[in-house]
């Protein structure tokens, strides 16, 4: 299973190097917790409840930090 | 969806890179859950919970300081 | 409203840093959950709950680290 | 008892990368609670809970941006 | 109030330079809620309870990261 | 007490960074909570607790990233 998309950090745009980030965060969910069907079971109860929205957001914003470090912050 | 404004971590002033911050952090948000109608739903009770408007802003920390990292910190 | 006072990160000390690193937790508080009643009835039960103190310290403490940095940590 | 696989935080691509993230992380659990029976007792229940594995997943997210760092982001 | 004990972050030793990232994160506690007999009637609740103490260290952790980087690490 | 082992964040592996990580992260606990007998009777519970467990290796992992920053991330 790939952690890493592309297994890259570099991405032309910080959009794109947003959508790497929340993949980077969904990956380690998965190698986790490898069963597919358990991950779905978890969506419904999470995806309406704000504080676990809020810490899914979290772990994005650091996987974003170290997407964005690693693009020099797409300064060009 | 757009996940970060104009595409970019740049902004003149470090006001509007804390309104980047935020609107990171949202569009994350936005991203796990598409449905509008269940944000909103949500909203009220995590807007009057105190631990949960203090990770809000913890998530917001992190991107300002990515944000800030991208700009130099402003420091002309 | 204002996010970041002064529209700054430079501070002339270090506890004035740590003084912008309070507001700048606060003010994200602020822009989340503008009304001020609001803010005031969470304030007793937050203040004396010392899991909930110790969140609001770690906020403090990750925005301190960027203006820390922004500042080159006041090295003189 | 190893808590660095290889002694080294450097890989040859990213994806090597994720995977030491993940496995340092694991490491730093076993030495916590070095008894694998009492590790293997906890994880049906953490593995099936969304903030559980959330909460792991912020873990990894942390060991990543230092061994990204370690490795100049693999920007090669 | 000081914020920041001699209102510098430059120690001449990391034991030191730990004692202060300790201080600083009590300091902000005592910003948050000044009233001292407050914060003495919260201690033995949290100062007994693992997840409490485990955020507490969570705190330092960060601080110390702040001024481990303002010394340069000490690495003489 | 000494807070930091040895007064240097400088080891000469990644393990030995690890190892350093672990106790710097048990040293804080040790100043917040004097008293090994309470430490002693809070133990089992946490470490039979895998959302404790976790949130013990996450202050490991903020204390690693510190120490290998310190040590050039031992790139040799």
């Amino acid at each position: 299973m790939a952690l890493v998309p592309n297994n890259s950090l570099i991405t032309p745009t910080p959009e794109e190097g947003r959508e790497l980030a929340i993949m980077l965060a969904r990956k380690t969910i998965g190698a986790i917790q490898p069963d597919e069907n358990v991950r779905k079971t978890l969506r419904p109860a999470y995806a309406t409840d704000a504080d676990s929205l809020t810490a899914a957001g979290h772990v994005v914003a650091i996987e974003f930090a170290t997407v964005a470090a690693a693009n020099n912050y797409w300064r060009g």
